[in-house]
C-alpha cells in the first residue's frame, strides 16, 4: 500500500466535490458537497453521542437504495440539514437518483437519496440564525467539480474550530495494490491485481484536539513533512488549546470514498473503520457532544476478488477488503490532520498555521 | 485527569482477575476471567468482523439484564466458549446471578449471565484439539483475586500473538476527577466531586502490530518508559514482524471497567469509546478477520452528577461522562500496549521484551 497523503478524495474516478460558504457580516459557516454523478454504493457509521444526520437509515444493508449521487455535508446545526434540500433539486433536475414510476422517455422521475450530516458552527459568525438553508447545498452542487483547490476553512469547515483552533475540511488519498489469488497452487507470489484508490473527505470541528500540546505536531502522522515549532510558537498554541471552551458541541463528519465494488454491507464496515482513524487524529473523540459521522461510497470501477473467504489465501476477497479498510482508517486520519493544516484564521480562533508557521516551513 | 498506566484493572475496587492456562505437550491457550462479585452494570461493543461471544445481546441497553458478576476471556476460538460454562456453575455455586423462582431461604436460584468472547490460539501449542473447557473458566474464575501479578503471555494471553510477537494479557489504569456542578452561578471554579476509577484488561492476538516496525516502539504511548532500541534489536523485531502470517485469524478483546454509578446505556457507549484504545494501540484494527470485542463494567460505588445535560454547564452529567469515555480509550490502549510489553516468549512467536531488552531498560 501507498501512502499518498494530501492526494484528495477526487482521485477517486467519479467523484467531485463542492463548497459553498459565507463569512462576514455576522456569517461563518457553510456547505460542502461530495457528488457521484455515476452513482455510489453507500454506507455510514454514526459513532458520536450527538450526531445530527438525514437519509442514514436509507443507507443500512438491508435497506432498499443501493446507488447514491450525493452526500452534504454542512455547518449549521440541526437547521443546517436543509443544506441537503438543495442537493436533492440539483439532482432532480439532472435525473439523478431512485428511479420510481414508469419511464416517460427522458422525463424519468426519479427520488434522490442524499445523505447529509452537520457540524455545530452556530453563531461562530456573530448571528445565530444566519444558518446555511437549500441554496448553499445548490451552490456547493454547482460548484462540485474534480480539480477542488480550497481545503481548509472553506464549505463545511468555514464555522468548524478544532480544540480552540479553527478547524476545516481536509482531504487525502491512498493507492491500495490488491494481490490475485495465486494462478497454481505452488505459485508463491500472488500478481499484483488492480490499483484501487481510498480518498478521504474529512470536516474537522472537534472537541478533541488534533494537535498533540506537548509536541505542538499533529497526534497522527499524515506524510506532511513538518518542523517542531519554535518555543513561542509552542507557547502560543498551548494559550489557545486551554482557551477551548470545553463544553462545545462539536463533531468530525467526512466520507471516505473508493474505486472498488463493493456490497452495500462492505461499505458499511469501511465507513465504520475510517472511525480508527478519526479516533487516532483527533483526541478524544466519540463523545457525548461529538456527532462524528462517516459516510462511505463505493464507485464500483474496480472488481476485487470474489473469493473465496480463506485464512490463508492470499488473495482472497477478505484480504483485499481488510487492505482497504486499513486504507480507510490511515487516509481519514490524514483527512483530519490536513484540514487543521491547510486551515486558514478567518474569525475568532486562530488557525494552527498561522500560530505555527514554522512546522510548515 | 491523572494517567497512572500499568495500574490494574482491580484499581477499581470490588473487580477481581483470574488466570488460568496450560503450555506445553501440545497446549498453549487459556482463559482470563473478570469477576465482580458485589455485580455490575454491563455494556459491550463488537467492532471486530469475525467475533466470537456469547450473552452479548443480553447486553443491549433495551434488554432485561442490568447487572452480571464475571467476564470470560478465552482462547480456543468457537470451541473455548465453553470456558464461561466453567463460571456459570462457579457463580451458580456462589448463588451470584439473576434471581429466578420464589426465594428459598439460602436457597435463592440464580441464572449467571456470563458474556465471553474468544482469541483464535487454535493450534498455537502444536494440537488442533487442545482448548480450554469449561474446567479453565473454573479455574480461572477461583484464581480471581484483587492482588494480580501475571500478565503477559498468560491466561487467555497464552497463545496469543500481536503482529508476529508474543501477545498477551495487559492492564492499566486511570483516577479521573469530576467536577461538581457550581453552588451558585458566580461560583466559577466547580468543587472536585469524586474521583472515578477507570481501569482496563485487553487480551491482544492481533493482526496487527502494537510496535511501529520503523520506531521499534509502541504506536500507543502508555506511560512506560521506553528507551529506542539497539539497532540489532530493531533488525531482529523487523524480521519478527515480517514472519506474521498475515492471513491469520487474530484479535484483541478486553474489558474496561469503572468506579462510576452509569446506565447500561451509558456502560454501552463506554466500551464503543474503549476502541478508540485500541485504533491507537493495535495498527490496523477491527478487519475482518479480528472479533475485536471491548466489554464494560460500571461497579456503581461513585455517583456521578444528575444532570443537567447543557453544554456550558461543567459539572453536568454529560462532562463527567465524557472524561470517563476519554480515559477508557486511553487506558485501554495502555492495556493493549502494556499486554506485548509484559509477555515473555512461551513459545513459537519471540517475545517484544527478549527482542529488544534495552527499551525496558
Amino acid at each position: 500500500m501507498t501512502a499518498t497523503p494530501f492526494g484528495s478524495i477526487t482521485d477517486v474516478a467519479g467523484v467531485d466535490v463542492g463548497h459553498h460558504q459565507r463569512t462576514g457580516r455576522g456569517w461563518q459557516t457553510g456547505t460542502t458537497v461530495v457528488v457521484v454523478e455515476g452513482g455510489a454504493t453507500p454506507g455510514v457509521d454514526v459513532r458520536g453521542g450527538g450526531p445530527g444526520t438525514r437519509e442514514t437509515d436509507a443507507l443500512a444493508p438491508e435497506n432498499l437504495i443501493q446507488q447514491i449521487h450525493a452526500v452534504c455535508l454542512t455547518g449549521g446545526s440541526a437547521y443546517g440539514l436543509s443544506a441537503a434540500d438543495g442537493v436533492v433539486a440539483w439532482l432532480e433536475r439532472r435525473g439523478l437518483g431512485f428511479p420510481v414510476g414508469p419511464p416517460t422517455g427522458d422525463d424519468q422521475r426519479v427520488v434522490p437519496v442524499v445523505p447529509a450530516a452537520v457540524v455545530f458552527d452556530l453563531e461562530r459568525g456573530g448571528v445565530f440564525a444566519n444558518r446555511p438553508d437549500a441554496s448553499f447545498g445548490d451552490r456547493a452542487a454547482r460548484n462540485a467539480r474534480r480539480a477542488q483547490q480550497a481545503w481548509g476553512a472553506v464549505g463545511a469547515g468555514t464555522g468548524a474550530t478544532a480544540g480552540g483552533l479553527q478547524g476545516g475540511v481536509g482531504t487525502a488519498s491512498t493507492r491500495v495494490r490488491i494481490a490475485t489469488p495465486p494462478a497454481t497452487a505452488d505459485d508463491a507470489e500472488p500478481a499484483p491485481f488492480a490499483d484501487i484508490v481510498v480518498g478521504a473527505l474529512a470536516v474537522v470541528n472537534a472537541n478533541g484536539t488534533v494537535i498533540d500540546p506537548v509536541s505542538a505536531l499533529p497526534w497522527a502522522p499524515s506524510g506532511a513533512r513538518l518542523r517542531r515549532p519554535t518555543r513561542p510558537e509552542r507557547d502560543a498554541l498551548g494559550d489557545a488549546l486551554a482557551e477551548q471552551a470545553r463544553a462545545q458541541l462539536n463533531t468530525t463528519i467526512g466520507v471516505v470514498a473508493t474505486s472498488a465494488r463493493l456490497t452495500k454491507a462492505e461499505v458499511a464496515k469501511f465507513a465504520s473503520v475510517a472511525h480508527d482513524g478519526l479516533a487516532r487524529a483527533v483526541r478524544p473523540a466519540h463523545s457525548m457532544f461529538d456527532g462524528d459521522t462517516v459516510f462511505g461510497l463505493a464507485t464500483g470501477a474496480s472488481e476485487l476478488p470474489a473469493g473465496p473467504t480463506r485464512l490463508q489465501t492470499e488473495g482472497s476477497r477478505h484480504h483485499a477488503l481488510n487492505a482497504l479498510l486499513a486504507a480507510a482508517a490511515d487516509t481519514f486520519a490524514a483527512a483530519c490532520t490536513h484540514a487543521v493544516l491547510a486551515a486558514t484564521t478567518i474569525g475568532h480562533a486562530p488557525a494552527y498555521r498561522d500560530l505555527c508557521p514554522s512546522a510548515l516551513r
